[in-house]
C-alpha cells in the first residue's frame, strides 16, 4: 500500500486513478481498478443516456470507491443527463474541460450531491479556479497525454500547481506515466497520485476496441499527433486551446490541420467516417493515446497494472535514500 | 551530498549540471558550478574561438570537474576550432545535435583526448547511437527545454530512453527542472541527475543579458514559443526536427512560421537584427527560456541554486518511504 493525502480522502489503497476515458472506461475497466485498491472512473465524457445505464451500476457491482468523469463543456445543453449520472450516487465525480462557470456549477452540484469532486487543470490559473469552485481533489494533466489536453506538460506543470494548491488539496499527476517510476517521481515532484489512461486502454477490461488495442500495443511514439480532426468530423465544439493526442492513421494524415475545410465538408464526410469506425477501421477512428504509447508492450488485466505499478514504486520510494551521503 | 552513477564516474559532489548554453554559460557560471559540487559545462555551442579563449581558462581556473558544450553539426565546417577546445583539457565534453556520423566522430576524439564525454539525446534511437559511440555518460531532453529540442516531451522520454541503456551509463535528464523536487523525481524515474539551463541562466554568474534576466524572471510559461526564426535570421542550418523554445517578443511574433520568408530576405532584415541584440534589445534578441521560466522569481548566486536543489532533493529523498504502508 501507498498513503498519500489521495487515499487518505477517499479511502483507497493506492494513488493510482484510472483515467474517465470516453468509449474506453467502462464499468467494467473502472470496477477492476476500484477492485484493486485504485480509483476507478467511468468515462462518461459527452454523456450517452444507455450507456449510463449501462457502465454506472457495473461500476458501483463490487463497492468501493469509484467514480465517473465528465466533460462538463457537453453537458450544458442536456441537464437531464447530469442529473442521471448523479441519480447513481457516484462516491466520485471527475469534471474536465469547462469554463469557470462550468467548473463552478458542477463543481457545486457533485458536492451537494454528497461526491468527492474532483477537476482537472492544465495551468496554475485553471487550478486556482478549482481551489475556489471547491474541488476536493485538482488533476493536473500535461501535454503528453493521450486523448485532449492543453499546451503545458506534466514535469513542469506539476510543481507550478502545486504552488497554487499549496497542500489545501490533493493533486494527482496525469499524462506521461506508465509505471511505478512514474507513480515513484509524481510523489518526489510532490504530487499525491497519478492517473493514467494510455496505460489503462490496454488492458482487458477496456472497451477499446481490439483493431485500438492492437495500435496501443504497436505504435511508436513518433507515431502520436496532436489533432482536431476527430471533433471536426464529429461536430463536438472543442475549444482551440485543447487538441487530442492520436496515433497517426490515413484520417489524421488527411485531415490535421484542414479544420475549417473538413467542418465544411462534413456532411458529406461525417457519414462515411461513422461507418468505418462502426466496422473499427483503425485507419479512420481515433486511436487516442500518449506519448508513453511505445512503452506500451501488452494488454493485461487492469488489476495487475494497479499491482505492477505499486509494487514498483515501492520499491523505488524504499529504496531512495541510498543516494544520501553525509 | 547526493551520491548516483554520475557522480561516482565523475567524481563530483551533485549529480546536477549547468547545460551548456550559447552566449550564457561562460567560464564563469560554468566555475561556480563546478566550484559548487556540480558539473559546469561552458556553452561553446557554434564556437567562436575568442569566446573559447577566454572562458575555458576561467571554468578551469579553479580546478575540479568542469566542461565544455559543442553543437556537433556546426563543428565539421571547421577541424581548428575542435583542436582548439581539446587543446584546453576539459575533463569532460558534451555532444549535442549531430548526426550518426558526427555522434561518432566526435565522441570518439574527444574519449581519444581523454574526456569523458556525454552525449545529449532525444529520442531512444538516438541513446542506441550514443551508447555504440562510446558516450560515457547520455543526456536525455524533453521538449520542454529551454533553447533547441525536438518533440518527446522529458516524463515520458527518460524511462523510454534508461529502457536502451540498461544501466550501462548514467542517465542525466534535461528539460523541465528547476528546483529539488525536479532532482527527486528524476531519480524517482531512475535517471541519475539532472541538467538544468533556464533556472541557471537566471544566476548573477551567466553572461545572459540584463534584459534577459529580466524576462527570464518576469515571463510566464504561456509567453513561451517554439521558433525557428532566431536560427534563420543567423543563417544556421539546424535540422528540421529541433526548434528552439524562446520567450515570444516582437521578432517571434512576426516572423514565427515564416521561415522560407525571412530565409529569402535575411540580407535585408539580419544587420538590423544583429544590431538590436547589441543594444540588448528584448523586443528583438532570442529570449531562449524552458517551459518552467514562470517558476524563476529571481536571480541569484549559480552556487546558491545548486545548493537550494541539493538541500530540497536531500529532505525530499530523505522522506518518500513515508508513504509506505505494510
Ligand atoms: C483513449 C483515451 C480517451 C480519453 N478520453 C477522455 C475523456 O473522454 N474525458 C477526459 O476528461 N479525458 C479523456 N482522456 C484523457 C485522460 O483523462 C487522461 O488525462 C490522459 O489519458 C492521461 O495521460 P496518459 O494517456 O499519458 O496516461 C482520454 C485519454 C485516452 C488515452
Ligand atoms: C538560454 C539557453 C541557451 C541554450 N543554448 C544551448 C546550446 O548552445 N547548446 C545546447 O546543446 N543546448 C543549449 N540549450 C539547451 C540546454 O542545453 C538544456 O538542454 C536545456 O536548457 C534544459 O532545459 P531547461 O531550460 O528546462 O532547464 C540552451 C538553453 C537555454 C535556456
Amino acid at each position: 500500500m501507498i498513503s498519500t493525502k489521495l487515499t487518505e480522502l477517499l479511502g483507497i489503497d493506492h494513488p493510482v486513478v484510472c483515467a474517465p476515458m470516453g468509449g474506453v472506461t467502462g464499468g467494467r475497466l473502472a470496477g477492476a481498478v476500484t477492485a484493486a485498491g485504485g480509483l476507478g472512473l467511468v468515462g462518461v465524457s459527452y454523456g450517452d443516456p444507455a450507456f449510463i445505464d449501462e457502465h454506472l451500476p457495473q461500476a458501483a457491482a463490487n463497492g468501493g470507491v469509484w467514480g465517473v468523469g465528465c466533460v462538463m463543456f457537453t453537458f450544458d445543453e442536456r441537464p437531464g443527463l447530469w442529473d442521471k449520472v448523479l441519480g447513481y450516487a457516484p462516491p466520485v465525480v471527475a469534471l474536465s474541460f469547462g469554463s469557470t462557470a462550468q467548473v463552478e456549477k458542477y463543481a457545486a452540484g457533485a458536492a451537494e450531491a454528497g461526491s468527492r469532486v474532483v477537476v482537472q487543470v492544465h495551468d496554475p490559473d485553471q487550478a486556482a479556479v478549482a481551489l475556489r469552485a471547491g474541488a476536493h481533489v485538482i488533476v493536473a494533466q500535461g501535454a503528453e497525454a493521450g486523448g485532449h489536453h492543453a499546451s503545458r506538460t506534466t514535469l513542469p506543470l506539476i510543481p507550478a500547481v502545486l504552488d497554487v494548491t499549496r497542500g489545501e488539496v490533493p493533486v494527482v499527476a496525469a499524462g506521461g506515466f506508465a509505471d511505478g517510476r512514474g507513480l515513484a517521481a509524481a510523489l518526489a515532484l510532490g504530487a499525491d497520485g497519478v492517473m493514467m489512461g494510455t496505460r489503462f486502454a490496454a488492458t482487458e477490461e477496456s472497451t477499446a476496441s481490439p483493431g485500438f488495442k492492437a495500435r496501443l500495443v504497436s505504435a511508436s511514439t513518433d507515431d502520436t499527433v496532436n489533432t482536431r480532426s476527430f471533433d471536426v468530423v464529429r461536430g463536438i465544439p472543442w475549444d482551440e486551446r485543447y487538441s487530442a493526442r492520436s496515433v497517426a492513421n490515413d484520417f489524421t494524415r488527411t485531415w490535421t490541420g484542414r479544420d475549417p475545410e473538413l467542418a465544411a465538408r462534413r456532411g458529406e464526410i461525417e457519414p462515411a467516417w461513422t461507418a468505418a469506425v462502426a466496422r473499427d477501421d483503425t485507419a479512420q477512428r481515433a486511436l487516442f493515446a500518449g506519448e508513453n504509447v511505445d512503452r506500451i508492450h501488452d494488454v493485461r488485466p487492469a488489476g495487475q497494472v494497479v499491482r505492477d505499478v505499486v509494487a514498483d514504486a515501492e520499491r523505488i520510494l524504499a529504496g531512495l535514500s541510498r543516494h544520501l551521503r553525509a
